[in-house]
């Protein structure tokens, strides 16, 4: 185990968030905030610690192996966290530091729950830093900093314990490039998005908060509607985008390489839009009689399924308010996510096809007790260790789930409050329903309520292993 | 495919079932009660039916294998039910066949579930055939067949698809030995808790339906109350009968070929009591200003852990109006269920065990990827198809969960009530929350959710698998 190496990276991260916290501090002076100072002193002071860290740690071996790296991408979020939440509170706009974290890490793991009653009443220069964390977790921060950065040996293991989804690959031999090519292609994509909320008449402020907040699938507003304010064509350019950004990125790279054909065999996604387009279709049937116009009724359903689907958790309706059938439907794909390899979180698209393909094997293995079968995923064979521990991982979640569940019900809202935030803070969609609902806040959880949520979402946002690993005793034991 | 044996052996079930009518039909008639007729009438019917199909389909090869032996279990549990849903419709005690469908099913699968708003008012002939259902379903009819009847092929297939747990053993060489010793142990102990609750001053009639209740983990009682009426004395009688009757039928066994070491040993036993004594714990803490007295507090908790726990669905008190926090618990312990091997229902601690280990194991793989570690239980070595087929079993199960909750939510109740009825009767435990409550019943359900119901408890008693595979394609493709 490499101890140096896990204090010193986590420290090189933070070097960079002190660096990065420069853009919401400039858009703070714009409008001539005051929150901006709270910026820079965060930002001194952050570069001060980190600078004398890294020169008192700085490690003779840069080696890392996987076991590395994951407590180094654990390590690296926990802090990003803790010091991305101190301008909300030396800014005396969320006075509260475990208020101030919850709402960090929610920016950061891209869930958008927020413990915000006025979301309107804050500056626009934290409005910003808000979105900007989606921004920068959506891809994952510490692939930013490989793209950025000159990091030596070892960064696949880092991407790998960042990257969501059960198999993470690189598009070209070197992991440095693969994360340049998936920041540019994120970059080229939220530009786009702009623009296009900008031609239908969206402020410029608002809309490169909210195209950050889509393409992190996050889900933080700058208004206390949400998305509901807007006119019909700004909503549908939403809705387009928070799908666009829930598809692999892996496709968008053969798509940019020529591969057509490769990138249309994708099983992922096919089920991926086939499940939103049965999701949105079962809102429709079920709707009808809340929204009279048909356009209405299929872009709110459209909308709201893409949103929750994709983990963002904007809204253009109160989703709690629905049907419990709709409501049901909208759990359900809380649960499934997005597609492996994108910025959405939930259990993914693609473990889901690998648990169906291994109990279609148990079945004929049961049956004809003798039978071998390799399983495949988009033309490959998978490795026995991969369905093996996408096995491992969904009995986890599910555990997990369970356990923060029980935490949660220790607040004394009613059971529906509590399973619906656990899921969508666990799988880093937002608001929930109820007590949690997208009309409503976190504001009112217990201390206590919003640790454990703040804990589900970064388990949910680094897929468990990581955090686990860190803390799991075997870790630290010399072989 | 022996498709011959697929239907002769569900008749010779039938005409096995036949024949035990005959005993709720003596409590009938001892009662003078009318409901003896329709149990007569339905006896000779079930019969003449069975006799004339077995007659036709008499298979020149009787051997069977796994396959048949999960097409035959279900079918006989599909058919059993049927047929038991009889007598009450002809006694038009309960008119609708639905409803009789759904109270036999919750029988016959120890669930407990009930359709009855007023069960004082049905003939004590129909509430012992109820109970009879649980005792017979408990231990399984196909064991019960087995260890009466005279099977010569492949009895092993059968008792291994209907015994609920990750791995089934046989205590001696023949299936049929096996079947026998189990059914002795299971007479003897359920003659002792009606001896015992006749000394507490309980009806002979009402000590026998709720030994046999407790027996089968199922939880039909004879009263609107439940158990709450009873003495202080006759309660903790239940609770501790019913942790019995959760255990692995193989401790007993164990002890009374006197290797008493060997079942001390089961950690499958301690963690079962572990659960039960921490769950206590945490509820006594949760439930202090309910109960002012402790020795009430202790023995309502104790109660409804063991109740809920073991699968069977008794209660002392409304537990539904209980706070969230030991609802949660309660609901965790729907899932858990009782030991493998016992008559209880849930996922079963042995399983949880394996997952555990599992689980433990993929940490130690992520951290040295060319680890290899062999599981284990009980002291033996896990077979890694065990392990994975137990994985895989959790994943549907949860599937299922999904899916049953997504067809519950059709009737719009509200949430709590969807979830917990659906985990309560996948997991044959009976009382939810809410709507479905331990004061309140299933009459309300539609009748889309009667049946979705009833199939959930068959699929919880059987474990899934007889029932997908009964219904699986490549189950009835000739090779």
């Amino acid at each position: 185990m490499n101890r140096r190496m896990i204090l010193y990276m986590p420290l090189q991260i933070l070097k960079l968030e002190a660096l990065l916290m420069l853009l919401p501090m400039g858009v703070s002076f714009f409008y001539r905030e005051r929150s901006a100072w709270s910026f820079l002193y965060c930002a001194i002071g952050t570069l001060a610690f980190a600078f004398l860290g890294t020169a008192i740690l700085r490690p003779a071996i840069k080696t890392i192996y996987a076991k590395e790296g994951f407590v180094i991408v654990a390590l690296s979020w926990v802090l990003v966290s803790a010091v991305g939440a101190l301008p909300f509170v030396i800014s005396g706009e969320i006075p509260s530091y475990v208020d101030a974290l919850f709402e960090t890490v929610s920016g950061f793991t891209t869930t958008g729950a927020s413990i915000l009653r006025d979301v309107e009443a804050m500056s626009r220069g934290l409005l910003f830093w808000r979105s900007f964390t989606h921004w920068l977790g959506g891809m994952g921060i510490l692939t930013f900093f490989l793209a950025v950065g000159n990091m030596a040996d070892g960064p696949i293991h880092i991407m790998r314990a960042e990257m969501p989804g059960p198999i993470v690959g690189k598009f070209v031999p070197r992991a440095k490039d693969t994360a340049k090519i998936l920041y540019i292609i994120y970059i080229v994509f939220t530009v786009a998005e702009i623009l296009l909320l900008l031609a239908g008449g969206m402020p410029l402020f608002e809309a490169s908060t909210h195209a950050m907040g889509t393409a992190g699938t996050g889900g933080f507003g700058v208004l206390n509607t949400s998305i509901a304010s807007y006119s019909p064509y700004l909503q549908w350019v939403i809705t387009v985008f928070m799908l666009l950004f829930g598809v692999n990125f892996n496709i968008y790279f053969l798509l940019l390489i020529r591969k057509f054909r490769a990138a249309a065999a994708s099983s992922e996604m096919w089920a991926y839009l086939g499940i939103f387009a049965g999701a949105t279709a079962v809102l429709c049937i079920d709707l009808k009689s809340v929204y009279p116009s048909f356009s209405e009724l299929l872009r709110n359903s459209a909308f709201q399924v893409s949103s929750i689907m994709t983990t963002t958790g904007y809204s253009t309706a109160d989703f709690a308010k629905w049907p419990e059938m709709s409501k049901a439907v909208l759990l359900f794909l809380m649960v499934v996510g997005a597609c492996a390899g994108s910025t959405g979180g939930g259990l993914k698209v693609s473990r889901l096809l690998i648990l169906a393909k291994a109990v279609y094997r148990e079945f004929k293995k049961l049956l004809h007790p003798r039978s071998v079968t390799v399983l495949r995923l988009e033309g490959k064979a998978l490795d026995e260790s991969v369905v093996s521990n996408t096995l491992i991982y969904f009995v986890i979640y599910s555990v997990l789930t369970g356990v923060i569940f029980l935490v949660v019900c220790l607040d004394r809202f009613n059971l529906e409050t509590a399973i619906s935030s656990t899921i969508a803070c666990f799988n880093n969609i937002g608001p929930a329903f109820n007590a949690a609902g997208p009309t409503k806040n976190y504001a009112d959880f217990s201390v206590l309520s919003k640790l454990t949520l703040s804990a589900a979402m970064l388990l949910g946002r680094l897929e468990i292993f990581p955090l686990l690993l860190a803390v799991f005793p075997v870790t630290w034991i010399k072989k």
